[in-house]
């Protein structure tokens, strides 16, 4: 096999969940249907490492010091709302339910993937949210297992410097039906219910 | 959300079987846990990009106009065996089985896909297997439905040549037990037994 060809199936390796076979049918794939597509990749791969870094203040992906969110004058800089990923901001602000600012952990505690709070960076969001205008934070990490873990445990960081931390509900969908619901939901929809 | 990571999700749906989402993932994981190789994928392309071809004999993957397997004067060149990747052309070798040459067709007939004859460039073929040396042309396309399609009309083409034409076996594996091979096998096996 060519040297080019070799190294391009082992650097396709560095794509997450893609081993030797796929990796070969990639680049087999590329450069037999797709050279413009693959030059196209090659050059987004430079121009995003190039330009994207972490915002200094919410941490998720922008191409400035500070991000146009955390620069904005028209948000509540008193609320901290607390996401995994970027993803997770979108979602939130596709709602224009909340005008606070954010803090992007890009990732969760997960002991089996060895990513606990130091890998996190939580001493970041420590200083984040105890800048003296904060008043709430709000967690909306995800409720898996390890959302979860990662909601108590930044929960007992930050309420231990008093400041009020809340976690976003529990509950059924909207539109959701009690029939077509698991037991877990229903059941913290009752205990979480909320006084008429 | 930056432009660069915009351009960048956008650049790596190229991939095979990669959607927005799966993009999204993608892209995060590189600038946020792997940079080094998100800039080594990206020197990769370039340079494959810059230096594979197709070996203007054998149709394989190559750096140079014709790749060192046709150069090589210790093969057999009265033997031709068809396979469709050139991934398939290392399984045979791998096997020291065989000394002739190959032609690789870089996919099979497809019409589900679109690709057809023409679309294969199955004249090349024709071209290389009538160059007046060849002798015998060894089918080795996989035994699916469009490999069997592939091997049947590239036989019926050849032959028509007045080639010897011939197709790799099918039976059981090395170390197969009749118990669990498939009826399908079985029965070819049967059919395609040989004299001892």
């Amino acid at each position: 096999m060519p040297a080019a060809l070799d190294q391009l199936i082992d650097a396709l390796r560095v794509l997450p969940g893609v081993g030797p076979k796929s990796a070969q049918r990639i680049a087999y794939h590329l450069l037999q249907r797709d050279r413009n597509g693959a030059g196209r990749l090659a050059r987004a791969l430079d121009t995003a490492l190039a330009q994207i870094r972490h915002c200094s203040r919410c941490n998720t992906f922008t191409e400035a010091e500070i991000c146009e969110r955390c620069m904005s004058a028209s948000r509540d800089p008193q609320q901290l709302c607390v996401v995994e990923m970027p993803a997770d901001l979108a979602m939130l602000e596709q709602t224009h339910a909340y005008r606070g600012m954010y803090y992007v952990l890009m990732g969760r505690v997960s002991p089996l993937d060895g990513i606990g709070p130091r890998e996190l960076k939580l001493d970041r969001l420590l200083a984040r949210a105890t800048d003296g205008t904060v008043q709430e934070v709000i967690l909306a990490t995800n409720f898996t297992n390890e959302g979860e873990a990662t909601a108590h445990y930044v929960g007992e960081m930050l309420r231990a410097r008093g400041l009020k931390v809340s976690r976003i509900a529990r509950g059924l969908p909207v539109g959701g039906e009690l029939e077509h619901t698991d037991i877990g939901t229903i059941a913290q929809a009752l205990y979480e219910r909320r006084a008429l």
